[in-house]
């Protein structure tokens, strides 16, 4: 047992600790950091977008996952989700400040992956020749 | 089928394209924002650390998916890994340059999380309570 795990959760809320196991600050980086999470945040910081918007954007996600990611970017305050009475109700996602500032960090680390993906891919090669 | 599916590989190697369906920079962002690989990337700016004191660290984490987590890292290039021949072996892990540049992302994304856990756990208990 991590003698972090000790933190009491009122102090865990105050500031999240997440070398420890039983902090909820592990279930926020979770969201943050799923597949769709990651792509629908960095997606958003191009401006408000519809669902189907949204779908086209996000290669390779389904309806239920990109339902399910907004959801719970939703849940925790990162995503804002207006509906319009309009006929069929018209509906748009975009991030709250807060998310915003979430998303900056996101589009920073996405931008370090897509540029060094080649680097990645060439030491990959060369690991596999060399076996350990 | 998404029109940035179209993009030779050649070019994604050069510069990535997360939005596309078939970019290798999704393999490498699924490795570093692993449950694990986060933390992990987090633990090692703190210096050279040895297979135990990594494990000590990351609270929860197994032997199983702690090696699994850093033979990955090591086979993208972010982690080095040296063995010293006494024994038994001491093995020791450290970030490359190159990893440092991403644990530095990284750091900032948990660090933002860590200081938010509060803000998020109030809004999503608001969000219990109001249903959709």
């Amino acid at each position: 047992m991590s003698k972090r795990a000790a933190v009491p959760l009122a102090d865990m809320l105050k500031r999240g600790e997440l070398f420890a196991v039983n902090c909820p600050s592990r279930e926020v980086l979770k969201h943050v950091t799923s597949r769709w999470g990651v792509l629908v945040l960095v997606a958003l910081l191009g401006g408000t977008h519809r669902f189907s918007e949204l779908r086209r954007k996000v290669g390779g996600v389904s309806e239920k996952m990109l339902a399910q990611t907004l959801r719970v970017l939703e849940e925790d305050g990162f995503v804002l989700r207006k509906v319009y009475p309009t006929k069929p109700p018209r509906v748009e996602y975009s991030l709250t400040p807060f998310g915003r500032e979430l998303a900056e960090h996101m589009r920073a680390l996405t931008e370090f992956v897509q540029s060094n993906v080649g680097k990645v891919m060439a030491h990959r090669a060369k690991a596999e020749k060399v076996p350990a």
